[in-house]
């Protein structure tokens, strides 16, 4: 860890800044010399800007991908940049009418200890809905993704089979539960005992595979039986195939992510089983949780009654240090972290 | 060809059929040997029956699928079962009070002489709308796959760009001048420069990508600067994901077929490039032809009246003669035909 003098944020114009920049384009998975972590002066704002101090950083799988040169749903990262990254924070000086200093906020803040924000993008978080770092999970973006992606193309119907893959994680687990307030039977997919255990026992998933020791196809055939209706998907690959060849009449594959193939460093692995897609009926559609935007505050306050009646559980895997995000980022990626997966940069 | 002594129609009792049993599930490219040739007595009616006489016998990709063992949309066809074909033939005799003698008739015949039916699927086939082989392309199964596949589940907009693969195809010439008919810009792939000037010239494509000499990539990119709004694939393989790489947001992608995987002895290619479904929230959509039976008779008319007013064309590439068909069959697969492919058993 670099040396590190705190200046406390009554004074703002003299804070030192910790950031993680890119420094290469990674080829497989992500190493430390990646990024540069360096010491900087935090500079003055400008008219409509406010200056936010991190708390919680979100590191979700979407990070690789930024990192990555090509055409996507978003601009890479340039070399040189800040590392993008989800985060909360608090405002500790602002010169925009909509925020005030001392205000708890979301936005895309990066991966450092002091953002510089024009307000764009940035909300205002509510922590009597939910404590802080609840605001990266069961109401944050990757409840939203798994919201919108399960209900607005899936369309459940009450008995449908739903399949999750990645079911531990922070998008899947909430995927699966909603299947479950929606009537559904929700079978997760995850990796080794513990994580199986969690999904049924503490989850309420009807059942859960266990993808390293589990034969994929026997128990997707003994726990499907009626075939998969909507397939939630977050990792592509294999699995991908296995749900393929038990596909319902009119099922719904729903691309929310294919993280088995993100730090492959050979050609990517398309569905060979696509062909089911037509014998089934079916369709496999991509979507993106930002093309919702307008309807998060709905879908947070439904997240939030539903968390608050119980029905909807959250688990976070808080990482203490922003130094620690190279290592901590590959949690995602080995399958270690259990739940949102956040580094905890300051005290709130 | 075995000898064979033709007994006119006028003594059903004592007719002689032709027939093609499938013999052997094939490996790759089916053979000759793949099917037994031999002559059968033709049975005696039953109550409810019709006797056929077949005059053209349809030739579809989707007959290598029906020789495969395994998971389908329909049974494959049994060994020593009837090779399943789609046909069109004359009543000879009748047991059934739907259909009389002299009728033309088009249903799921066989690749046989004469055709046992009890009636299901069969139907009256109207000269007057058209020439009588016609009725298996321009308004047979070929159209209607590709009316029901682009209209229902592409659901073009005046303006949208759509790519079709094997454009000069069956299906795929009627697809892409159904995008025509409703304002679109169509952009046909197909094999060879001799296809693609007729696309162009005769059946007013917008432009025509020749895959065996063309760069695919770079005649995508210059023929659909805006990307690709719908891609009615029927050939899969490394062209799918040349077309996946240039879809536009929101865009549809219809899997019709797959015909460069049919006879591959490998693992089937899937489309590695899939992730631009997520990139683009697109879609990839398969279906089958089957599902709209209810609204044949509304789609052939549509048709009937666009072929009349000259703004569909049609193409058939007609082979005389029963015993070519395990030769004839191959020209789908080496891309030899032009126009919907079928054979004349007899004169009608």
């Amino acid at each position: 860890m670099l040396s590190f003098f705190h200046v406390g944020p009554e004074d703002p114009m003299n804070l030192t800044n910790h950031v993680f920049r890119l420094a290469a384009r990674p080829v497989g998975m992500p190493k430390r010399g990646d990024w540069t972590y360096s010491e900087e002066r935090v500079p003055e704002l400008k008219e409509g800007e406010l200056l936010v101090k991190t708390i919680y950083i979100s590191l979700d799988p979407a990070m690789r991908g930024w990192m990555n040169e090509g055409k996507s749903y978003v601009p890479p990262v340039g070399i040189g940049e800040v590392m993008r990254a989800l985060a909360l924070g608090r405002v500790i000086e602002s010169k925009n009418p909509r925020f005030a200093a001392g205000e708890l906020v979301s936005g895309t803040f990066g991966v450092q200890e002091y953002a510089v924000s024009d307000g764009k993008g940035v909300s205002k978080v509510d922590t009597r809905m939910a404590a802080l770092p609840l605001h990266l999970s069961a109401l944050g973006m990757s409840a939203l993704t798994a919201y919108f992606g399960l209900l607005d193309l899936g369309k459940p119907k009450p008995g449908d089979t739903v399949v999750v893959s990645a079911a531990a994680g922070a998008v899947g687990s909430v995927a699966g539960q909603i299947a479950k307030i929606k009537g559904c039977r929700a079978v997760g997919i995850a990796g080794g005992p513990e994580k199986c255990r969690y999904l049924v026992n503490d989850l309420g998933f009807d059942a859960a595979i266990d993808y390293k020791n589990d034969d994929l196809r026997k128990s997707l055939q003994a726990h499907c039986p009626r075939g998969v209706d909507i397939y939630f998907d977050n990792v592509g690959g294999d699995i991908l195939d296995a749900v393929l060849a038990r596909l319902a009449r009119g099922a719904r594959v729903l691309i929310c992510g294919m993280i088995s193939q993100y730090n492959s460093t050979g050609p990517i692995k398309g569905p060979a089983n696509y062909r089911s897609l037509l014998v089934s009926r079916a369709s496999m559609t991509g979507f993106l949780v930002f093309d919702y935007a307008e309807r998060y505050p709905e879908a947070v306050r439904e997240l939030a009654g539903w968390l608050a009646a119980g029905k909807l559980k959250s688990r976070e895997d808080i990482v203490e240090g922003l130094e620690t995000f190279p290592d901590t980022l590959l949690k995602l990626f080995t399958g270690a972290n259990e739940g949102k997966l956040m580094i905890k940069v300051a005290d709130a």
